[in-house]
């Protein structure tokens, strides 16, 4: 292990690369500021699923399970850095603030502005996957999946930090906190319906208290969310209402 | 940074220990295997959300920050494990295990075998937490965020796979992979309701394609689901409406 490691660190594997896989290393280089250790990993994030060949037992190869981990990875370093951005914000502020910045659309626009897109276009036409709009997103995350895996923790965190993160307007996305309660009672007074929220019951003691609340609309159960308070627990609810009912966030 | 650095990993701080805090570094070192460099972060993440101290401002300190992100480490450090663990399998299929095991019942119980439940009682009674059923849960996650902040990754890494997941019966989990559309037509046959899948649309073209399924219960839609497949967009539409009907899963 530690010899082959030494081997690719030196750089020796690269004599073995096509011109072809000379000119991916390169532009994988100007994205992540290192040459790749194992190219392998990058053209498999570099595979969109529909892409993707068959292997004899109907398996496909694709970057989705790669997007699984680089999404696990990029959420924990993103918690992190907020975490440590903001020391007197609570968790539901921490939560609904990844959650926003870690969207698809953001995603897929960073995806595009890192230079993703130019680096796919190396190995495939772009133009068949016009219809998926998450395609950079997807690819964006499989390929940290793929940095991690190449290169480890502390190198993708500090990836993510400076050339993802930096796309993202932090401040922008807290000031449009969302208030899902709101935006049920704007919907409700346009479709003119009828909205109330109940106490469904109170969980706990004196010291820890879950309420869980109901939203009912025009009398009939909607949706249900649960919180430490009643304010909480009617936002969770009212979100999952969106949810339901296709309201926008 | 490097000298407090020094200074704790030789040991030099706990000179100034109190003898509580002796006890409680002594039993932190029974569950990690080590001394804590930074004893308050553990302490923290004994710090139940009802127990907290309110500052002047009205900010609770409690564990829930830390939850946050221990809760993120986790799951990036059980992604990880699963992705490698099962190199033939899906995301889907990771996805789900992933969520099965990082659920509340069981990490509450992990939270007591590893000995957090002693732990706690030398800070406070836990007592008044019986209401609580997520607590040690709660408190296993902060534990998470608290020993990664203190001791790094791979140690954070290296505890999860070697005390956590331990008690987690992977293989048992994986059996009882969960079937949400089979829930919903045993739901609706017992409460005699209709149930019919739509599909609404279908995005993308022939490489690239999604499915956007609508689930009806007598004739009123309840819940959508996507998926590249008719089959994986019906069960997500499935387990939306389990949540909104609050059938247990």
């Amino acid at each position: 292990m530690i010899r082959v490691n030494l081997f690719k660190r030196l750089g020796i594997h690269t004599l073995f690369f096509s011109s072809k896989d000379k000119r991916l290393a390169s532009s994988i280089k100007l994205i992540i500021g290192r040459k790749p250790l194992n190219l392998s990993l990058y053209r498999l994030a570099l595979t969109p699923s529909g892409l993707g060949e068959e292997t004899a037992k109907g398996f496909k190869i694709s970057n989705e399970r790669l997007e699984f981990l680089g999404d696990a990875i990029l959420g924990s370093v993103i918690a992190e850095h907020l975490f440590k951005k903001f020391p007197y914000r609570d968790e539901g502020f921490l939560t609904e603030t990844r959650s926003k910045l870690v969207n698809r659309e953001t995603l897929n626009e960073i995806g595009i502005k890192i230079g993703l897109k130019n680096t796919l276009e190396q190995v495939v036409s772009t133009r068949q996957f016009i219809g998926n709009k998450s395609l950079f997103g997807d690819i964006l995350e499989a390929f940290v999946g793929a940095v991690y895996l190449d290169r480890g923790y502390k190198f993708a965190q500090k990836l993510i930090l400076q050339r993802i993160l930096l796309h993202m307007n932090v401040e922008e996305m807290i000031s449009t906190v969302t208030n899902y309660k709101s935006k049920i009672i704007e919907w409700a007074q346009k479709e003119s319906k009828m909205v109330e929220y109940r106490v469904l019951r109170v969980n706990g003691n004196q010291r820890f208290k879950e309420f869980v609340v109901e939203l009912n609309i025009d009398g009939e159960a909607m949706a249900q969310g649960k919180g430490g308070t009643k304010k909480k627990a009617e936002q969770e609810a009212s979100k999952n209402a969106c949810e339901v009912l296709g309201i926008p966030i």
